[in-house]
């Protein structure tokens, strides 16, 4: 069964009874006036439906992981939530009792002016850890996010900038396809920026399969009826396959969040388990989450270059994985990226020390532009083809490009969507210790 | 038993029966005019014991491994050698059985005019990857380091020279000290710069607990009396400790090599398996490994902040060092150190992604200078101390510190010398296609 996917405009209100609103509360302490109106950079959202929700979660797997994770992490096992607050400037990681009781403090007073349980609220955090949640901030900036909810695609907007952090724009998203003659809906909006190598679950526990490996955040809304238990299935499925496979630099954070709400408003036959219906939706999931996993590393901090690394012919899934990492996030290899240099050697030898199983004389290695099958050979069975330096410098030349690596050892396949590793990367994170507002999470 | 260790001149021709010499053959075909007197640096090196010598070797374990690290594991085997020949500007890997026939053929030549069994010389390149050897050069160049073997100073100081790539300085150690009343030396020159997160094994396989993780090239020379076997396992815990704890940019290259020649010359009771005089030996080795390890580390390619990372109290000595590993490799770790920014949550953040067993509230974390126990704690028992940030900033400002992280979970420890990650790094190793030369390995 196949439904066209339809991009339309609205984000996370685009799907019926959803409502937004960012609002600037001063959470980084600047001091820069109190109010959106003065035009700082808004750092309060709330996202809440009109009806109760089912919900479903993907969480970092970091072991040190913040207060807001662990509070979601619990709520979201019960399967349903209404609304959604949100700040950044502050991660609320690494700050003990204090930063579960102000997580648990930010939902108790949102549900309370909502008219809701506290544990139908579910709560995120990004920003810099270890540093205690300026709640008086917080409580000012719920207050006057509760006042502004609204369904207008100004006030999506307005939430889609408050979770931002490093990030240079917004990123947002909505779709629109037919699920049993009914009209289906998703929204979403995310961030990232640095810190960017997601390895999320459904409980924040590492499954042994899970490779090890910013904050993001996503929070995605739905007017499907969909079952909580298949909406988490569903979930699991599209994070893996998108926010699961980028990385920026290699570090996976604390707070790394995705949430879904379903309202059940469009009055669809609700879904549950596995079938054709079911299917159409997790396509839609799917791509949703892709193009926002996307936005993200092309907005990574100081990036230039998107490479998506396609690894194919390996002996078994985690060892394809293995190796798209590997040269992911080798240094050596995201500096060539940035300098158009077609290093095949570092390639190599960064595929050579991963933990996947290769074999020079068999590895095939070549470019193409984004999602075409049309490669340039660099090389064939290790050997050198007689594409020529030039020809190869143009092929990774352009702003997004694929890397094709064939291992040719066995039928397994993954794809990994990476960034360069650039000058501005390193002198944004460096910071200066003489201006505390400019030392990142 | 102890014994003083002293520093003499010398490097690699301090021991009895050793000769050296560096000269410059163009391999980099830069056409800079030919010979060493045109003042280009050196490319091609060879030592050379007067009389047969044990041999040990510790091998890259990466699966795309070059040309002579595969002709060296062979013939170490035999546990019986005679003459090194190395050359810099082309590491001969991924260059398939060519690069196999010109290794050997490197070894051969030299034989020749040595006049020793070819099966008794090594060989070590590094440079760049996917080259083929211009062995016309290597050939011109090896009569000529043949015709200036010499014991001065000055000729290991010229091999020196000829083994670096994009090192800024030669490294070069030596040490005397006693054994059962004879005067014992050891020598050793190396290089490293970039790709420099060795883990070498004797073999070239990988051990299953070794971590996976430069071109970095080590030649040692000694007139102590040891046999093979005995050799062999001092060199392998003397790189334990020392090459295989070091990363600059944790990329582990295809070249990584450590040689150890023992010619006798000193006279002592030949060491023969573990014992008191053996510990003296492995002492001495061990002092010489680590010296030219921080070498390489000072010397990474725009390094300016060394950080010894000392982690203790992990729950096996496996976990340590993934944690140890995790935090010296993090973009985001390297960068706050780069910038003087004592950011605890990075860290907390690295360790808490790594494959160690890490609780929040129980990892203890401080600064010191290099090697002193007067730490300044930043963290204790995951709580902020009362130690302020201007003080903390004082900690990490010098151009080495240790960092020290416990665990608190069990009794095992490891450490890691590392380097923060810089604007200078990034730009060096993106180079510029429309100028080859500029390119690296």
């Amino acid at each position: 069964m196949k439904s066209t996917i339809k991009h339309i405009s609205g984000s996370v209100v685009a799907p019926k009874g959803f409502l937004a609103s960012g609002v600037f509360c001063d959470i980084k302490r600047l001091g820069t006036g109190k109010g959106s109106q003065r035009g700082a950079k808004r750092d309060l959202a709330l996202i809440v439906s009109e009806v109760p929700a089912t919900v479903a979660g993907m969480f970092t797997t970091n072991q040190v992981c913040a207060a807001p994770v662990k509070v979601c992490v619990e709520r979201v096992k019960q399967g349903l939530a209404q609304a959604i607050v949100v700040n950044s400037g502050n991660a609320n990681a690494c700050t003990g009792r204090q930063g579960m009781q102000d997580a648990r403090e930010m939902t108790a007073l949102a549900a309370k002016l909502l008219r809701m349980p506290a544990g139908h609220v579910l709560v995120g955090s990004t920003g810099r850890i270890g540093v205690t949640m300026p709640m008086e901030s917080i409580w000012s900036g719920i207050g006057e996010a509760v006042a502004l909810l609204d369904d207008s695609p100004e006030s999506a907007a307005q939430a889609a900038e408050a979770i931002l952090t490093s990030d240079t724009r917004p990123k947002h998203i909505a779709v629109e396809f037919k699920l049993r003659g009914k009209r289906v809906r998703i929204g979403g909006i995310c961030k990232g920026a640095g810190m960017i190598q997601p390895g999320m679950s459904a409980t924040g526990k590492r499954p042994a399969a899970l490779p090890l490996h910013a904050t993001m955040l996503c929070f995605l809304t739905t007017d499907a009826a969909i079952e909580a238990r298949t909406l988490q299935a569903c979930l699991r499925e599209a994070v893996a396959q998108s926010f699961n496979r980028i990385t920026v630099d290699g570090d996976m954070s604390t707070n790394d969040t995705v949430l879904v709400l379903a309202n059940g408003l469009a009055d669809n036959l609700k879904l549950q388990g596995p079938g054709a219906h079911s299917t159409v939706f997790q396509s839609a999931l799917n791509h949703v989450c892709l193009e926002l996993a996307k936005m993200i590393v092309r907005d990574g901090e100081g990036v230039h270059r998107i490479v998506t690394v396609r690894v194919s012919g390996a002996k078994t899934v985690a060892e394809a994985d293995a190796a798209a990492r590997a040269v992911a996030n080798s240094a050596l290899v995201k500096t060539s990226w940035h300098g158009g240099d077609p290093n095949w050697g570092r390639i190599l030898d960064a595929l050579g020390y991963s933990p996947a199983t290769v074999v020079e004389e068999k590895v095939d290695l070549g470019y193409s532009a984004p999602g075409s099958r049309q490669i340039l050979w660099s090389l064939r069975r290790g050997q050198p083809t007689p594409a020529t330096f030039k020809q190869l410098c143009t092929a990774v030349a352009p702003k997004e490009f694929d890397l094709h690596v064939h291992l040719n050892l066995g039928k397994a396949s993954a794809v990994m969507y990476a960034a360069d590793l650039t000058e501005q990367y390193v002198d944004f994170n460096k910071g200066d210790v003489t201006d505390p507002a400019t030392l990142g999470g």
